[in-house]
Formats: C-alpha cells, structure tokens, sequence
C-alpha cells in the first residue's frame, strides 16, 4: 500500500512518462477538471487550455523532463508539493531545441475515489 | 470566532498593512522560520533573504498592494489560496512609480499555536 506522499510520487512520474509519448488523455486523467495552471505573465490556464496547449506540440517535439522534488506535504486530502523541473523540447523536424528550468509549486487533490490528482499549478519555468 | 479561511483572509490583509508601513518584523511574525518565496527566474528565497530584500526598499518607496482572492481551500493544518495581486511602488525622491501584476499560489500552515503563517509563494507577478 503507497503512502500518500509516494502516491503523489507516482503521479508525477506517470505526469512525465505521459508527457514523453504524447498521451494527451493519460495526463488529463491526472488532474481534476477544475484544474488551474499559473505561468508568469499569462492568463490561467483549464484543463482545456491545457488540452489545446498540448495538441499544438504533439506530433512536433519531443518532450523530456526532468524533476526534482523538493518537498511534499499532505494534510487530509489536500498536498503541495515543491519541484525544480527542467524541460528539453527538441523539435522533429529541425532538431532544434528549446530548454526551460525553474521552480513549480503545485497543489493535488485526493478526489472521492481516494486517487490524488493536481488541480493547482504554479510554473517559474524560465528559459535556461 | 474566526473560521480558518477568515484568519488567513486577515494574514494577508495583516501582510499588506504591514508592508504600506515598513513593519518588516510585523510581516515576518506572519510567516514560518522555513518560509520559501518562488519567483520567476529566481533562485528561492528564504526568510532572511525576504527581510534583506525588504530592508533595501524601506524608507525608499511606498508600496501599494492590492489583492484579489480567487480561492482558498483549507484542509487540516494546510490551506492554499489562489490570488491575483497588484503592487504599486512609488519612489519616494523622484516619485517614479514601478507597477507589478499577476497570480500568486501561497500554501499556508496553521502553527501549533493555532496562527495561521505563510509558508510557501510562488509569485507570477510580471511588468504591468
């Protein structure tokens, strides 16, 4: 039986194994459908901004992640957690990359069935 | 008897007090010893840093702070809010005015005491 924090682990790898082969409806599953991503100078972002986000890069880069976990806190059935991430696109095409590192501070959910999901995100990636 | 989501509405309306009148010790009684501030292209900053940062403010520029709460959610000894701030920094020899916007994700922790303190912010605010 995983503990919380090690549920929360997993979502994160499962996150970024998605990510790499393009599974758009795997990561979807991963967060709750009020989720909200903040980046710095945007408006936020739905689970649909998510989605037509991610369809635009699909098929044209490759994506790797890297991320490093701070720190995870869980009380009752909400956690945060605090993650450096750095991020390798490589476009198919050209072979051209284009690199991102920063902080993330994200916030999940433990929905009624007992699996814990993001539902808030804040992103400092910047260009490294 | 304040509701916790009450008390952590009066921390931040305490936070922008408090920074309009310089009381740097007043701000740092509302956060934890381990307090984290994530910004944009930043390494994090701790406690000390943000009392070094501030102290090279005071005395030079009035701050104007507006915040709006999207959300708070409260669970256990957590809580997060979700808020959309606007600052104003005034010089206050040449009266040149900086103007800063964006989302912030603050995770709260309630003390043993029962007070609840800032413990972590991740900060989008960008040029405005």
């Amino acid at each position: 039986m995983e503990t919380d924090e090690q549920q929360i682990r997993h979502l994160m790898d499962e996150w970024r194994r998605r990510t790499a082969e393009n599974d758009l409806e795997g990561i979807l599953a991963l967060m709750t459908d009020d989720a909200v991503f903040l980046t710095p100078g945007n408006p936020p972002m739905t689970k649909q901004g998510f989605a037509d986000l991610f369809q635009g890069f699909a098929g044209k880069a490759r994506v790797e992640t890297e991320q490093e976990v701070k720190e995870i806190h869980v009380s009752g059935d909400i956690a945060y957690a605090w993650t450096y991430i750095s991020v390798v696109m490589t476009a198919l095409d050209s072979g051209s990359k284009m690199e991102r590192a920063g902080h993330a501070l994200t916030v999940f959910r433990k929905s009624p069935s007992g699996a814990w999901l993001l539902a808030r995100d804040a992103n400092l990636l910047a260009a490294s």
